[in-house]
């Protein structure tokens, strides 16, 4: 028993020691990972071992074999694929819902917080989405538009706040038809826009949560429009 | 080559059959997981594969072996382990942000959606709420109080929602010291309760948010003032 949970705690170890080199980055997201014999000899633990740490780690979906093709790095963060699984199992409505309750409170910390550097950037991006607008160039826009929601959320200071947006952003571009998205690029929605981006320069807070209300109603009419066509 | 991938894939079949066990409730928080051999002849697997599978549902959090006495279910979702871990990393102000940002939107989702059975469990719980600030019993309103708020995220109907803001709560409990506690049970915290409450009996969505922004600004006072103490 007792090698038991000795053998549980090396494995878990090991298994600790990959995540860590993944989340760093030093092991980027798409690299494949080096062989076998080279982590037994780097680590200085059995094939075993480095074999069911690997494991462990393709469960919890950073690492994903390929066959006859050694294993690759599927994801640097195990929060991002925990939030991914389970936002595949929400409807669209209820998963904007919860960015939106994000995006609202971040809106309204930003108008108190944002520095000159966070001003910048947000007015960078609001131009790129400007410009991509009058060109009907919806693959920039829909890239400046994502740009411009994280520098707000950025402006908030709160890394933790900055990490879960940054998740559900993700998960939600997989889900994201692209008939909604191109909806949701209309006047009214760059209106609201340009309103939070002028509020949070201007540190009213009030302004910029109306201007985020106003974009979450107006996709909620249109996501129930198109639900009934 | 070809085998090892196979061997990968058996693994992790096993894995989420144990870890649909677990978040099933069949296996619930706490009770020790059946032996090696039994679960060896109950998933027609080997005993190697069964370890590993083990192994990997303890990296991820759900499972924890005991010297000497068996393995055991620690937590019955990923999602709020990862959290959880994500959160211990936080300032106690981020996670409250993230978590006021959660309960503001609901507060306005709830004004709109709540059912007479939302509605009834709110006014219990602010009840019970009440007369424990009377008999000034902390233990019993910290967790009315817990009840309360579910209850108001609960009226948003909406599933993703709920569940984050369910790990979001389970962690902070881990990290709010009792002082925190306490001094958010003043007054001024009680009548924005029953405000928030009243709001979202009465339908109005502007009220309900103003009532989750006043307590959220409190506690920002009340915390900044104890880290200057």
């Amino acid at each position: 028993m007792l090698q038991k949970t000795n053998r549980t705690t090396l494995v878990e170890q090991v298994a600790l020691q990959i995540q860590a080199l993944i989340e760093s980055g030093k092991w980027p997201v798409g690299s494949r990972i080096p062989a076998e014999p080279e982590l037994v000899a780097e680590l200085g633990v059995s094939r075993n071992t480095v074999r069911e740490a690997v494991r462990a780690l393709v469960h919890a979906g950073l690492l994903v074999p390929k066959q006859g093709d050694g294993t690759y790095v599927s994801s640097a963060s195990i929060l991002g694929v925990v939030l991914q699984r389970r936002i595949r199992k929400s409807s669209l409505m209820e998963t904007m819902e919860v960015r939106y309750a994000l995006e609202q409170e971040a809106a309204r910390l930003a108008a108190t917080r944002r520095t000159q550097e966070d001003v910048d950037t947000m007015l960078h991006y609001l131009d790129i989405c400007n410009k991509a607008a009058e060109a009907k160039d919806i693959k920039t826009y829909v890239e400046a538009d994502i740009a411009l929601h994280q520098a707000i959320v950025g402006a908030t200071q709160n890394s933790l706040f900055i990490e879960l947006y940054e998740h559900m952003t993700e998960a939600l571009q997989e889900s994201v038809n692209h008939l909604t998205e191109m909806k949701s690029h209309s006047d009214c929605h760059q209106q609201a826009h340009r309103d939070l981006v002028k509020a949070i320069v201007q540190q009213d807070p009030v302004k910029a949560t109306e201007a985020v209300q106003r974009y979450m109603d107006y996709f909620r009419e249109e996501l129930k429009k198109e639900q009934c066509e």
